[in-house]
Order: C-alpha cells, then sequence, then structure tokens
C-alpha cells in the first residue's frame, strides 16, 4: 500500500488527519504539486487526473477521492468510527460531509484557483492540461463562503460538531474548508461565533497538526 | 418519512432510481421547481437552501443531499447492495461515484445552468437570492464533459460497470448526467463505444423509467 500524499495540499491533508485521528500509519510518498511533479508521466501513469491524495492498494486498486480513501480506512479500521453507526448517523454524517464539500470546500477552491497567481492556468484541479481562471468564478465562490458559514453558524448553534455530538469526517472536510481559506488571507469573523467555538474545538485536537 | 421530489429534476431522479433498484416505496410529495415552490417559505422551512430531493425522517431527521439519503436506504434495506459488501468495494464506489459527480454531474451542470435561459438568475443550485450565470463556466463544463468522456470510456473498457462487475450507486449517478445533458441536445459519440454500450445496458434496466 502506497499513499501519494503532498503536504501543502488541502486534500491531502484531509487524509491525514483522518488517519491521525485512526492512529494509522501508511507509507507515503510525496508529489510536490507546487513543482508540478503531479503531472509527470511517473505519476499520471498512477493517476491521469494528476491529483492527490491517491491511494494504491496491494491488489493494485487505485483510490483518488479524498473521501473514498477514507471511506476504506473506516471499513479496515473501524474505531473510532468517523462515518457513524447507525443508518440514521450514517447518512446524517454524509449528508454533512457533503454540506462541508459543496458549500464550503467547493466555494473557497473557486475562490482560491480563481485568484491566486499559482494558479494562472490551473482554474480547476485536474485538468493536466490547464484550464484558465474564471474571474467572475472566484466572487462567487466568496459569496457562496459567506452563505455556507450562516448555514454553519445556525447548526452548529445547536450541536457541538458538524454531524451532533459526535466529531465526523465532516467536521474535517469543514475544518479544512477554512484552513484552506487562509490562503486568501481569509478569517472566519465573529459574526459567526458558533463557527469561530468549534473551529477552536477542532484546532485543539492532536490531529490537527497532522 | 416523506421524500420531497419533483419529477422533471436530475438530483431525484437519482434517488427514484435507486428505490426501484431496491424496490423500495417511499411517500412523495412533488415541489416544483420549475414554478419556484422549492423558494416558498414552507419549503424553505425544511431545506433553507431549497433544493430537492429533501428527505425528512420520522425523527424530524432532514437530509437534503442525494447520496446521503440514498445511503440512508442502504443501510435500512441492505439488498441488492448499491454501495459494496468488502471494504475494497466500498471505497471503490465511493470513488467512481464521486468522480461520476465530479467530472460528470458537476460539469453537465456548470454547463446547463450557465446557459438555458430557463437558469438566467439561478447559475448555481441551491441559492434562493439567486446567482447570476457565467458564460466561461458554462464552456469550461462542456470541455470537462469531454474529458470525461474520455476517462470514462477507458474505464467501461475494462469493466462492465463504472466500480466493477456489479451495478452500483455510480452507474445511476453517470447516467443521470448523460440524460441531464439531453437537455443540452447532446448525445454521447460513438467515439466512446464503451460508454455507448453501457449507456444501452443501464437504459434497459427497469429502473431506468424511475
Amino acid at each position: 500500500m502506497k499513499l501519494y500524499d503532498f503536504t501543502l495540499a488541502p486534500n491531502p491533508r484531509r487524509v491525514r488527519i483522518f488517519l491521525a485521528e485512526k492512529g494509522v500509519e501508511v507509507p507515503m510518498e510525496q508529489v510536490n504539486t507546487r513543482e508540478g511533479a503531479q503531472f509527470q508521466p511517473e505519476f499520471l501513469a498512477v493517476n491521469a487526473r494528476g491529483t492527490v491524495p491517491t491511494l494504491v492498494l496491494d491488489d493494485g486498486t487505485v483510490l483518488t477521492e479524498s473521501v473514498a480513501i477514507c471511506r476504506y480506512f473506516e471499513e479496515t479500521h473501524p474505531e473510532p468510527s468517523l462515518f457513524g453507526r447507525t443508518a440514521t448517523q450514517r447518512a446524517v454524517i454524509e449528508n454533512w460531509n457533503r454540506r462541508a464539500e459543496i458549500e464550503g470546500m467547493t466555494s473557497v477552491s473557486d475562490a482560491l484557483r480563481n485568484t491566486l497567481p499559482m494558479f494562472a492556468e490551473r482554474g480547476l484541479v485536474g485538468a493536466p492540461d490547464g484550464v484558465p481562471q474564471i474571474a467572475a468564478l472566484a466572487e462567487r465562490g466568496k459569496a457562496m463562503l459567506e452563505r455556507w458559514l450562516g448555514h454553519l453558524d445556525a447548526r452548529l448553534a445547536t450541536t457541538r460538531f458538524l454531524a451532533g455530538e459526535t466529531f465526523s469526517i465532516a467536521d474535517i472536510t469543514a475544518y479544512i474548508s477554512f484552513e484552506t481559506a487562509k490562503r486568501l488571507e481569509y478569517e472566519v469573523s465573529a459574526n459567526y461565533p458558533n463557527v469561530v467555538r468549534w473551529l477552536g474545538e477542532i484546532a485543539a485536537r492532536p490531529s490537527s497538526s497532522a
């Protein structure tokens, strides 16, 4: 088994935090996406989209999606559960993980990739031959991030974590979206006190340094 | 339990096909998104983003994401399995379902919502107060759809279904993306023979009429 990782990229960090919460260690290889290593022939032969994280299992199975990689480890290392145990818990965690992706990560990614000079011809992840930036999409991403903060703050007024009283993968996804937003010099404002409370709690977990 | 549905919208159809494959019947209520019913106060009180499908469980739990709704029914009605049984199967299905969403559904949705006059101020789903269309994003969506077809055709040259030899939720997601693309008068070309073969097989299943 090998996990292709890059310490400075947000999606690989989602997996590293997940593994830290599980106490699982996996052999890793760095793919420096700031130097274009993900678009070299050796790595494209593993993952044609050139994205990290990528997990290769011993039987040759290749997983290219962060949550699919996490699900593999949830199945093989069930404790502590980060995807839920009952039908309702599993559905609620899936629901909030997806909202954290669709409303949170996508908004931040749209804003970041269509703004920063380092992504000038890489407005979309997973496109080895390049995609131009779209300025209007960056603006839309910023507006959608504020909307997400409103929804998230209302949710966290009633629950300790995104999916209820127990930490889950949904918290990892949402946390990483705000960590990523720092690259836009964006800080969550005091207008969202429940999000600020929750961010402090997640940042205090040992896994957050992964 | 109640499932808020709309027969003409793509994401509710993903859930209806999933339920048809399971042989499960659920009480449904139509929310006519072409007449703006999803943005009426009664429905926004259930789901503040105004999206369908939405499932409300008997205990009041609200699920607003198609795959979270499907996962609930997978847990409560395990046969036939559409999310996989072993750790590797579950991870591979998650992987291809996500690729079908990220590379397929998102590409089609970007193209459709930023092109059709009926979405003039609704360039993004789940935004009750409106989002302008971005013409460049529609073009990017069309380009990304071709890229996805290349990846999918290569995959389906080696497997019967997206995630292997067994039909799964990943096939439903990918099928619906191409069904939705028909609204752009888009048909999958013979340049992708494996996709054409697979599309015919999915369309022949009784569930496809759901």
